[in-house]
């Protein structure tokens, strides 16, 4: 039996209130993590520090009394760890010299974890700075979101590039997607192990996709990494965020094994009590516009949210990463508002 | 009762072969367009002479035989004829001078039906030469997607800017709205009454948005549109399409009272079964990569998705538009797989 509420919520128990964290908590909105970024010449930099990455980690919970922290990381260290360097530009986002169907056997997943021992070391330092009630969550990108970003060499509002190439070259794409299975079940693994409670699947683009796409490239893979991670570390706990799966989610809370499942901000309310099965635990799903905006309607619709998933298992969060514009006092008063009811 | 296939499917019947229509089947693919768009200074130009208009708007029917012809105009001439100028910058798509909670009162709703004129006039001419078992689509984009224009100024991905500006100045958008809804009423009028069979409502950004932010943004001012239209035109046939509604989709389809349904490509085949009444005709919904990827995954799609609408007045379409890439033998392939079963 846990005493760290926000993991016993993962584990399908629900609590007198739902805990908290917040999407993206260590980042811009915050000086004190502007002020540790712009010590460092890059983001991965950060990322691939010890020392800054555990400091920013813990910044959030300083401030509120969140129920969690997050690994500071980010999911494109899985390509950088296989070979393929990852730039982040000024305004512009990550950077990557794209994969090609002849160069996909050139990446190395045996180097993996080495690459990544300092994200692991933030981990165990992590583990040892946490508060016992607090639960530390470790994290990856799913497969097709990470490979949107090997193909195409940066985000994109579409996909195309990867929607493409998957279609194209089949193989290839799934030699890419075996490989990215792999990382993701021993990166995970090391991350449980260096003492994690909990990991999270970011599917950050399971938008655009078709259901036979959604199939190939969400589900499948998903789960794959869920029944890997699962073999080394028996029933460990597993967030699944999907984000955009829309009319997709119920199979892929049916499908992945998944303990959690996290809501975007456009999952209609009562979605969940239609088509999710009534004691899945459910992570969201607050607009983080909203939360930029503040005043009644936050407050509005914090209540809409609580009362839609009053009846199961829910961990309070936004639907997406919360933005620097951000207000902190809107995000003190959203916090207190969890705490004190 | 008509003789028009599509037109009959949005009216409920089911037809023995799903008429099928391109969603910009009027556009960059053809070496025909582009010679046109060539010979045009700007892009609103083409819109706005109706000669140029109207063999646009037919050359697709050259080559294919498409069931129907969509007027070739853009969404955002609403805003150009509400006194909001808009520029489309090579590269760049549309650019316009964003109005402010002060500025939205200086819109000109009395003069929306003299500066469209000429896309009324193309409608006749288009009435004129279509042949007798063709239907004419007209259209206009919803009010929340055009208000994400002439908030934000331009085209993105999260349309922030409008998100934030509906939740700041809840009085200012709602006003926005109403001269939005009261300016597609009278232009779809204008549309039919000018010998459009079927208007099409494009709520291309119905995705991000929470349920209550939908509901306001969506499904209210698309229902005073199809109530305001048939209040002057009865029974007027209208399809609507919000794509990226998902979670939403039901209630939109329930609610607004449209007669068909437009499916974005991201909406699961079996949703329809699941979740919408079994005689709404829906229309779509094929990826529009798949169409550029050619090949057995091409085919093997198209009878998925002609199979899982079997069983209900089904048009056949892609589930965004068709991009400038797509190579013309794999349209006249999918016609032609459509035309000959």
């Amino acid at each position: 039996m846990t005493h760290k509420p926000l993991l016993a919520a993962v584990l399908g128990q629900k609590q007198p209130r739902p805990p908290i964290w917040i999407m993206r908590q260590a980042g811009r909105y915050l000086p004190e993590y502007r002020a540790i970024r712009a010590r460092t010449k890059n983001f991965l930099e950060l990322c691939y520090t010890p020392e800054l990455a555990t400091e920013v980690t813990l910044q959030p919970l300083r401030r509120f009394d969140l129920d969690a922290a997050i690994l500071f990381s980010d999911i494109l260290v899985v390509p950088d760890a296989l070979g393929q360097p990852v730039r982040f530009e000024q305004g512009e986002g990550p950077v990557l010299e794209p994969v090609t169907p002849q160069t996909i056997a050139s990446l190395k997943p045996e180097r993996v974890l080495e690459h990544l021992a300092p994200v692991l070391e933030t981990v165990r330092r992590l583990r040892a700075a946490m508060p016992a009630q607090k639960t530390l969550i470790g994290f990856c990108g799913s497969p097709w979101t990470v490979a949107t970003y090997m193909i195409g060499g940066r985000g994109s509002s579409d996909q195309a590039a990867a929607r493409l190439f998957a279609l194209r070259y089949p193989q290839a794409f799934a030699a890419l997607i075996d490989i990215l299975v792999a990382a993701s079940i021993e990166y995970l693994v090391a991350q449980l192990e260096a003492g994690a409670d909990v990991v999270q699947l970011f599917e950050s683009w399971a938008l655009n996709l078709d259901d036979a796409a959604f199939e190939e490239r969400v589900i499948a893979p998903n789960r794959r990494i869920v029944e890997g991670v699962r073999a080394r570390v028996p029933n460990a706990p597993i967030i699944g965020f999907p984000r955009g799966a829309a009319g997709n989610l119920a199979q892929y809370a049916a499908r992945t094994g998944v303990n959690a499942l996290g809501l975007d901000y456009a999952t209609p309310l009562d979605f969940a009590a239609r088509h999710l099965p009534a004691d899945l635990p459910v992570q969201g799903n607050l607009d983080p516009l909203r939360l930029v905006a503040g005043g009644p309607q936050l407050d509005e619709r914090v209540e809409q949210i609580i009362a839609a998933f009053a009846g199961r298992p829910h961990i309070f969060n936004l639907g997406h990463g919360i933005v620097p514009e951000t207000p902190i006092e809107h995000v003190a008063r959203l916090v207190d508002r969890l705490k004190n009811r």
